[in-house]
């Protein structure tokens, strides 16, 4: 099936590779990773202590690391013999001194004994065009690495290990079948035989069609998973948002940051809820200002915040009245959570069965508003049982198959004939291809897709 | 030898340690480190591919992390058993994507299946405890982490290999046979005998005396290969200051980086001259600014960094007539080069020979600078054969025992008895353990040398 895969130049990946392997800066420990046919020589030559290329798999060794006559580090080498590496080729690891300085002799070493520096992504990249993994899988890898959260992690864990890419696949091979008997049918055309059972391909349609719909639509989720989901606070200066804020920070510290925005009057604080990333926008500092430009400029900003939310949290201050002169918001209502503040104050509001009352000094209120943005953001409890997509990739190349099938499927309640289908079922089949990487993959499309890993993986 | 260690309460080490030991951040892996007696069971009730406590010593293992029936990630695990490993206990180390998020949940699955997060520095104290390196190896490795340049780390990799450490026990298990004797003698000491000769013990404190001086007259190289020299920059705005330090980076932009000051106004740079870090302050902005006020201020912080540095780079326009209004300069005329710029472009000054003309802009003479900088630095070429302390409690300890050196001479020559030698010798025996840590290590210095450690090491 991997036909593809030998298209690929050799030579590109002939070479031996070397890249840190570990996050940037100084640590206990560093790790620089080799991985090509002469990864186990060239560090061999570096290698004082034993001659690792008659050393076994899997094994670890502790020795001087030196440069000529010069001593580099005292380090730990790991061996891993092809094909049972994360790349299927020979790689080793060299755990060194964390000092950044260190890090660098190392590959210096290393490149001066035959070795390059290694692209982002270029790990994963041998891997993939190895047969160590396919491309969702691969994709996978960068996800994992990024991930910020329990459901993020678990979606990108799930898709390396197989996850839909392997349905796919067998659906995709059931579909290759009809084709072939199609293609078969053009060959006797004079003849109008047909091979295919059309009620049978109707089935497997619809089976496919099915599949691809239910993707389509976990997109939405998988994009929430993956990304987190942005919220707008938007409110009078003396509604109470900052102490929303921290009442809703205040539960999770351990996993909250600050993330400094792109201006310097807006912030990012992070919140995570059941797994789920929540990234709470706040226009601080603006409305601590008179005077009426700045506050027309901090009016625009919180609008502009509103348009970008995935949702919007609209506080008002029971004691203010209930009053609210926002009345820009109500294009947004679908998105708007209404949230009235100051509940043990007194103050009465006519509010709708979905509106929140809360005191968020005193937290009365604030689990339930937890609640009300999980259930707004993905709809019901996530099962990860659940194929969930997150990759745009992906979700483009399955809006091109449901296209396709769709076409197919007119063709078949038709009953066209084999060779006006034929283009459709090829179309079909090469964008699920494309997502599982069994087709040929465009070299810029790999460029781009392990371009985005970082160095070393 | 080692008696000292016995004292440390064992509970305390009993217990197994966890933490992250690669930098903090996201990097294609990390690493998280584990040490003690439960290491191995820890992780093997965490890790579901295969029973790790089964396993040989220096192998690796890949399989899945679980916390329960929730997949953490995919991992290797290096397994390192006791005695052979770098604490000297069981050490696991596993290999997981380097996603913060991850690295945090295989730490806190470690601590609920009862291992404890590390202090700073705690995996190389315990090395320490369980005799596996003395002391100055211990801080060497702290140094290496921290070194930025091929003569701190090979320096603090000498330390690390034994360096001066052992010539001291050496010596100083040599005096403790002295003292044993002379402390015989104040059993006997009505009978008037002397057990220890004096004049091989004379002989033996000359040895010592010399090894100390020169132990401590390396400290000032030590120091500068250690932490760098600092050079300021002084001379009016039309000198060429900033096309000098511009000229002086070029030359290595690999290794240099922009470190901000402690006021915005003061920028560090840093140059490496032959494995030297030079640290070049320049006090930017201020002068462009007019007004009395300012002026002073900036002639103030001008002064001011002078004072600091190391040495003083006197920049002197030569079109300007090779004039210059920085009288107060004059006081440190020891530490300070005077530069000639713009030689291309004529003017005439009454210079010395040590004086340097270059054109900063086309790069004449820079080189020349460089080497001089370097020269006033050094003094000659680093001899990396020779041993060179770098750590200000050595220098302190190494202090205190040429002053008991010194006072046991003072009393051999004037013939004083036993029981009068005994308390100057102990006393030097003592200062010479402190070194090594082979006498008792009070626990608050034991801290603080750890705890300037990161976490994982």
């Amino acid at each position: 099936m991997y036909f593809c895969r030998m298209s690929v130049q050799l030579q590109e990946w002939d070479d031996t590779i070397v890249a840190i392997a570990t996050a940037p800066g100084i640590g206990a420990i560093a790790v620089i990773r080799l991985s090509g046919r002469n990864s186990i020589a060239i560090v061999n030559r570096l290698f004082t202590s034993k001659n690792l290329e008659e050393q076994p798999t899997h094994t670890l060794h502790v020795g001087l690391l030196k440069s000529g006559v010069e001593i580099i580090d005292e380090v730990v080498v790991a061996l891993y013999r092809s094909p049972k590496s994360y790349t299927g080729e020979d790689i080793v690891e060299i755990s060194c001194h964390g000092s950044p300085f260190i890090q660098q002799q190392i590959i210096d070493a290393c490149i001066q004994e035959g070795a390059r520096l290694a692209r982002p992504g270029e790990f994963t990249q041998r891997a993939f065009l190895n047969g160590k993994m396919d491309l969702t899988q691969a994709e996978a890898v960068a996800d994992i690495i990024a991930s910020q959260s329990q459901a993020s992690k678990q979606t990108a864990l799930k898709q390396l290990r197989g996850g839909f890419s392997n349905d796919l696949s067998g659906l995709r091979n059931r579909l290759i079948e009809f084709a072939a008997l199609i293609e078969l049918e053009l060959d006797f055309s004079q003849e109008d035989v047909e091979f295919a059972d059309r009620d049978q391909f109707l089935f497997l349609i619809n089976e496919l069609s099915t599949v691809t719909d239910k993707l389509i639509d976990s997109f939405r989720l998988g994009n929430v998973i993956k990304n987190g989901v942005s919220v707008a606070i938007i409110g009078k200066p003396n509604a109470g948002k900052s102490t929303l804020l921290n009442a809703l920070l205040n539960e999770e510290r351990a996993i909250v940051s600050d993330i400094a925005g792109t201006t310097r009057d807006t912030i990012e604080e992070t919140l995570n809820i059941n797994g789920i990333i929540f990234r709470i926008i706040d226009t601080a500092g603006i409305r601590e200002h008179s005077g009426d430009a700045i506050e027309n400029l901090g009016i625009e900003r919180s609008r502009n915040n509103a348009e970008k939310a995935s949702i919007i949290i609209h506080l008002i201050d029971l004691t203010d009245n209930g009053s609210s002169d926002f009345e820009w918001l109500k294009q947004f209502n679908a998105k708007t959570i209404k949230v009235y503040n100051k509940v043990d104050a007194g103050g009465l509001a006519s509010a709708n069965e979905n509106d929140i009352f809360i005191a968020a000094k005193s937290g009365i209120g604030v689990e339930q508003l937890k609640n009300a943005l999980y259930k707004h953001a993905i709809g019901e409890e996530i099962n990860v049982e659940n194929t969930i997509i997150t990759n745009a990739r992906h979700y483009s190349a399955l809006l091109k198959v449901k296209e396709a099938l769709s076409d197919i499927k007119v063709g078949l309640l038709n009953n066209i004939s084999g060779d006006l289908l034929a283009p459709d079922i090829r179309r079909c089949m090469n964008y699920l291809g494309i997502i599982t990487g069994e087709i040929e993959t465009d070299r810029d499309i790999l460029g781009t897709i392990f371009g985005k890993f970082c160095i070393g993986k």
